[in-house]
């Protein structure tokens, strides 16, 4: 069921936003404890079905593996990294994407749009191309070359927008031949972000920081999902939440001047969710910080010599990870999560 | 334990050939049941360390994923898609170098150099960067360009050899400034890949067939190890495995006159296991095939259609299993196997 965060109204059909106007959330009840929800005949997504709002008879066919989480100790503090960019389009979007195509399936929707840095495009026209849905993708003109031969490939209808992210974003809604279903406004697409959470809450187990790219907010907001369902479940402490975001594009903190050219997939100055965002971060003492272009080309460095392919948006948790332990932001011992979305391949 | 298939000799230091040139192999002796010895406080590669020759203590930095395995009906026939490009380097190679590299770290040895037509260098290169070991690649001067620009950002030494693939091998194997791995040879290489067939088994019981693209042989008799040990576990059935070559470049059948383009993965004529190999489909009662670049071409294309973002070489065994099909080689409702090895993502 999807209920209005503003009025209130709840729908059974798929739907973006509230006839109001209000941003919609998926509201699920859970009977059984967590362990027992658990479906462990699985070693893939479907370990997690039961706490996923979709149909077992309509199951995209492709799977997600659970992606790994690497440990590292840096100076005391216990580093994990989730290989998020793991998946079969290479980047976590494809968490979100499972479950929206599984609705998509169950309503029969056979085309679709969306507006996209680039990730989210290629996640969808993949998917799509595997469920006979033909998809329209919207993307900025500047949209890196390799993404692009991938959309063609997988026979995506491209609509290259010249301007701001947010143009393309315009122009997306504009369209009016197939169904929208941006990421940004698409509650489905939380349910299954915030399956990453459950997956590090079995692998690990409570951890005390989470810091997560932050642009629209589809992985943050997951992740809060995820984390907060389990703590009722398992009464387990809430990580700290920290966003992080670009210079120029910071929509939960003070914008900067000078513009990032490298996290193209977080550069979203006016994510909808943003409100959404904020009550998170209050809710668990968190917090938002900016990062520049050096920093994230450094961590982007450091993340490859450590073994990682990712692309240069996932170095940004890493570039705020080392100013924080700097700052002495952490304790000692200490479990810091950092999810790297997406994978290095596409653009290299 | 290494025992020389040839004159008996074992060895415990990592070594790639006896001394009276006869090939190793990985000896092991398990105590306990399937069921007790798998791991399960993990859900990634390391769920199976009992069945690996590897000190948990020397594990590599990176962590495997389970890859996903994509049950799709195919005209009464049940075919199992193992999503084996969903590894960290992008290609199934990981597992093997997941457990040489422990050796290596066991020996401390830090400095290597191997031949490959591009996968097994850039997954070396990676993991060999990740733990500071310095990897020199020799690779055919017609790897795609992809390959070798991932190459050089992992700061592989490269060294790029004008000739065929055995060219390639008979260069690296003449460069004495380090501790050369070829993984044709080496037995360690094998252990990593057979734990694609534990994966299975849980994943999904017993299978009949496993269609496995074969040049040099390294997941072909790593699956065919992994069987076999667990049919010794558990009385399961050996899947009828069946070597699938390209044109031009057959070992295992016969050599046809054209020479394929597109399976460059496998471009093998004369890889040093083919005995072990030729012994192995014997015992499972399976055979070799070959299919030609433009069924390669098709198959590609079909596995794309179908969400699988791989490479050509990969394609190969939906090519082998559509002409298996037609020949009615399958019974109704069995279990066929196939690995899909190679990420797209790196040659798009």
């Amino acid at each position: 069921m999807l209920k209005c965060q503003k009025c209130g109204k709840t729908y059974e059909k798929f739907r973006l936003v509230c006839e109001c106007g209000g941003l919609l959330d998926v509201v699920m009840e859970f009977k059984g404890s967590f362990e027992r929800l658990l479906k462990k005949e699985y070693l893939d997504v479907r370990r997690y079905l039961n706490f996923l709002p979709i149909n077992e008879g309509v199951l995209p066919k492709l799977v997600l593996p659970i992606t790994p989480t690497v440990e590292m100790d840096v100076e005391n503090v216990k580093v994990l990294f989730k290989l998020e960019y793991l998946m079969p389009s290479g980047s976590f979007k494809d968490r979100g994407t499972y479950v929206t195509i599984s609705k998509l399936k169950e309503e029969e929707i056979k085309e679709i749009s969306i507006d996209s840095s680039g990730n989210a495009a290629i996640s969808f026209a993949l998917f799509g191309k595997a469920e006979g849905i033909k998809v329209h993708v919207f993307i900025p003109e500047h949209t890196s070359k390799g993404k692009k031969r991938i959309l063609k490939l997988l026979g995506a209808e491209i609509h290259e927008i010249k301007g701001s992210r947010m143009e393309v974003h315009w122009k997306a809604r504009e369209f009016k031949d197939a169904f929208y279903i941006s990421h940004w406004y698409n509650p489905y697409f939380l349910e299954g972000t915030k399956i990453a959470a459950y997956e590090i809450f079995e692998q690990i187990g409570e951890v005390d920081y989470a810091l997560v790219p932050t642009g629209s907010g589809t992985l943050f907001l997951g992740l809060y999902k995820g984390f907060k369902e389990i703590k009722n479940f398992e009464k387990a402490k809430m990580p700290k939440l920290i966003a992080v975001q670009a210079e120029g594009y910071e929509s939960l903190c003070k914008r900067s001047k000078r513009k990032s050219k490298l996290a193209e997939g977080i550069a979203i100055p006016e994510p909808p969710r943003k409100e959404q965002m904020l009550k998170a971060l209050k809710e668990t003492e968190g917090f938002c910080m900016s990062v520049s272009d050096s920093e994230i080309d450094r961590a982007f460095n450091d993340l490859i010599s450590m073994g990682f392919l990712i692309e240069p948006t996932s170095a940004v948790v890493f570039a705020a990870f080392k100013k924080l332990l700097e700052r002495g932001e952490f304790e000692k011992g200490s479990k810091v999560l950092l999810p790297l979305t997406g994978s290095g391949l596409k653009v290299i």
